[in-house]
């Protein structure tokens, strides 16, 4: 009977495994791939969807298009029954559970991130992980120009027109050079903005950028985005963040509008539930790619810590995380199933890098390749063939190089697509001083402390001024409920302050559905304003 | 000193206003126009950008690239005060109002949908307005064939496999017409799903479709439609909608995950709270464009009752919402504004339709041009030609023409993008009987009841049954408090009902935030289940 292979994710790893599984194993395998989303994106152009030189869906290819005779289930995994050979995931918006068997498991469900070691950073940061994550950043930032070009708030204009980006590996390099050129690129559409305004830094912890590749070629990445005007704090570490506010290990404090994280890297709580052997947050794999103990559960990509001799140890002992091993790991993979499969001895993974690219926008790059060091002009066009050609899917390659021809002849587009609204209830994080709100504002929602405290100044309607301090466990903002519309009173953060801000309408909804809430608000605005609450609309 | 001349609305109408007042008037004034979006939409391309012919945007133009000596502001405009000539807007993510102030006002803002008068279905259906209505459309219909190839359970597939359309003007035959050949060409991706599995059902109130062309060309489409194996429900009303069926007026019931509206144009909350004369639901307006009993308010497009004869009564003595008559209405705007500038006479706006083309999909369209009548391939071709013209800015006519071109020689992709979530606190409707959850489903939030009566079956850990009956005000699937992520318990409607769904993430952050409902659902477990909470942990 043909033997059941279950993949498990969709990026380059995943990917190459079904793709060379099945090329090895044919009829003898039912290949089942299973992935969140059901395309493959090719990481290393989110930048330049993030830069809108490509758009967003000509950067991908349906997973479908690319897996001819690979079943592609696309559903979020929930956990793994290693002895029954089970795994358990949810499809589409069912709530059911559906179990999928497989005899040989491979696990390529890379890294997520995780920015919850630096306070504020996760709730107030955007991240280049996923499509969805450039398509967000690039309205973001025209977001930015947009509110710029109007604001009369000098200090506002300020925060809006500076762009920090954590990280100066790839990820951070590349994007911090693609957004400063649709910045530049833009800026014809925003006359209020002059380019003096606008302030591009990067942070970060080690001493130097590109440590992905020889010294040489970071210096020399680092003077040309330098040349460019973006700001390099290297030896610096992101102590927290706000809306408002990025601030540096060092205390220097950045006021902007845009913080993107290129930073933390860890493994998915899935591949950490899956009660496989772990090393340094990854899958502990043999040699042969095999999980640690287990002779049909494989992994591979950047979830595998993959030893690439016997007795690893130093970093550089075991295979890096790039795109390029995972193609080859892909292979190593097809070869020991199917030598599993027919009982035959398995080899070790071993390969060698052929060397790695990296764009800095603008029309340059940097690239080693077989030892070569190459930068400007020619190592950013090397940098795009490279990847065209590494693109899988032969429509997608088209797409991308008329996506590109087009951004070559004509305007940076600036039309800001709607980005995902922040949920109804979101953390938000203030520093000692900040203010909050003040009377006349909007009133967007209602606020509970998770943690510091605040001072309120509510004008009465007799004029008499009523201050209250309120710390974890109070709320604000509630005026909501008797028909406010703009604010009445001004808060201001008294020491480093997290909240809940819960949206307007959800606050609405919910006093309305849940009766606890109702007596409860009332209640609260009648003791503590004097206020008698209207009689309960119901919302629709 | 120069004339402020504020425009209101970014469609049509304001876009062509502004360009017609700039024209006219030139330095003798100032003109500004205010949009919530920072890009003009074509919206007779949005079915293609919903069937993904055209990637989202690349159907739009930044309207900063088509106004070079406009000032456009991106905001939300709030309210409008007459008498001080200002209009309050709030920008960006900023929740202080900003005012601006105005000596001619041109209120172009178009109309909203508004679904509200069918029972669930503003809760339940997708719209055709926005840009990123066309986006959802198109990953909702993806998402639905991801999973119908997926389900091993015949009903759901059955619903996630049927597209309704509610409305079978310009807007619903369109749209049906993308949909349908969106699916047809994606099915190849899909070999769990056969042709015969799916339905696409038209649902018209009046006896034919298409009602704005000549009767012959209705017959057409309508016969063209149901060769292509959509069907056509004409002289049907929809009762009601919920998740999974769209009930009909004469009481058919359509098992059905997809609903499109194209149906319940109205008045925008702002328009109707102006303090300006209405009329049906729009702005009263003279034959010169003018609000009535005011100088310097003007009002032109679909928010704009626009008489073309003195005396108007029957709907003929009126403009038509049509793009076609927007541009003219601009031209007569404009002239009307110098003149009143210059102090010279106003003139009444008049202009005669040329003709209407409506495309039906798979290269098939209906037109009369001219009086003439034009259906097949030719008025598709027309169709395609006319609308390029139309498109204002020449990148993105090369855009769009680049995508067709793509689409012409490559397969549909099926890429599904990630579209908006539901908000974290969202109405669901239910009919009696309907199933809510059942016992070992994923535990996704927890549920009001708004209205309506549910019964809940839970099995104790001592195996014993306690069954409830559930009404307004009553809440359940609330142990995801005590750490279950799979429901215990199963909930069925026992009649139709309403309830509000507090996301599971949103509802263990705001009981951890408000200590009101930490200690009301700890004590509600406590007396309805026994269950005794755990020690809060903080979500963070």
């Amino acid at each position: 009977m043909a033997q059941r292979i279950l993949i498990l994710g969709g990026g380059f790893a995943g990917l190459f495994a079904a793709r060379e599984v099945k090329k090895r194993l044919g009829a003898k395998a039912e290949v089942e791939l299973i992935s969140e989303e059901n395309y493959f994106v090719f990481q290393p152009l989110l930048p330049e969807v993030a830069a809108g030189s490509i758009t967003a869906p000509h950067a991908v290819t349906p997973l479908r298009a690319l897996l001819k005779d690979v079943f592609v289930r696309k559903a979020r995994v929930h956990s793994i029954d290693l002895d029954r050979q089970i795994v358990t995931v949810f499809q589409g918006v069912q709530r059911r559970p559906t179990e999928v068997p497989y005899d040989h498991l491979v696990v390529a469900m890379g890294q997520v991130v995780d920015l919850s070691r630096v306070p504020g950073l996760a709730d107030h940061a955007l991240t280049m992980k996923h499509l969805e994550d450039a398509r967000q950043l690039r309205n973001h930032v025209i977001e930015k120009l947009e509110h710029a070009e109007i604001t009369g708030l000098p200090e506002v204009k300020k925060e809006a027109l500076t762009f920090t980006v954590v990280g100066a590996g790839f990820s951070g390099v590349e994007t911090v050079g693609e957004m400063k050129e649709l910045i530049d690129r833009s800026l014809k559409f925003y006359p209020n903005v002059s380019p003096e305004e606008v302030r591009v830094v990067v942070v970060e912890f080690a001493d130097r950028v590109l440590s992905e590749l020889p010294e040489s070629l970071g210096k020399y990445a680092r003077k040309r985005l330098e040349d460019r005007g973006i700001e390099i704090m290297l030896g610096k570490g992101v102590a927290s963040a706000t809306g408002t506010r990025l601030i540096l290990s060092d205390g220097t404090e950045i006021p902007t509008r845009t913080i993107v994280a290129t930073i933390g890297n860890a493994p998915s709580p899935v591949v950490r539930g899956m009660g496989l052997e772990q090393d340094a947050g990854k899958i502990a794999v043999e040699r042969t790619l095999q999980a640690k103990g287990r002779d049909n559960v494989w992994s591979l990509g950047d979830c595998a810590l993959i030893p690439m001799k016997d007795g690893a140890k130093e970093r550089d002992d075991f295979a890096p995380p790039t795109a390029q091993f995972a193609v080859r790991e892909a292979k190593c993979l097809a070869a020991n199933i199917a030598a599993s499969v027919e009982g035959a001895p398995l080899k070790p993974f071993a390969y060698k890098s052929q060397g790695a690219l990296a764009s800095l926008g603008a029309r340059r790059g940097v690239a080693e390749v077989w030892g070569i060091k190459i930068s400007g002009l020619p190592a950013w066009l090397l940098w795009r063939a490279y990847y065209v050609g590494f693109l899988p899917g032969f429509s997608t390659k088209v797409r991308v190089l008329l996506n590109w021809m087009m951004d070559a002849i004509s305007a940076r587009s600036v039309v800001q697509l709607k980005g995902a609204e922040p949920p109804a209830a979101h953390y938000v994080h203030y520093r000692a001083g900040d203010r909050i709100y003040e009377a006349g504002n909007r009133a967007d929602g209602v606020y509970a402390i998770v943690s510091g405290a605040v001072e309120l100044r509510h004008q009465g309607n007799d004029g008499r001024e009523t201050v209250l301090i309120l710390g974890q466990g109070d709320h604000f903002g509630d005026g909501i409920l008797v028909g406010e519309d703009r604010r009445r009173s001004t808060v201001r953060a008294l020491e480093d302050t997290k909240v809940l801000v819960l949206e307007r309408d959800a606050y609405l909804q919910m006093v309305d559905a849940f009766p606890v809430l109702k007596d409860y608000f009332n209640a609260h605005l009648r003791t503590t304003f004097g206020v008698e609450p209207m009689p309960g609309k119901r919302a629709s």
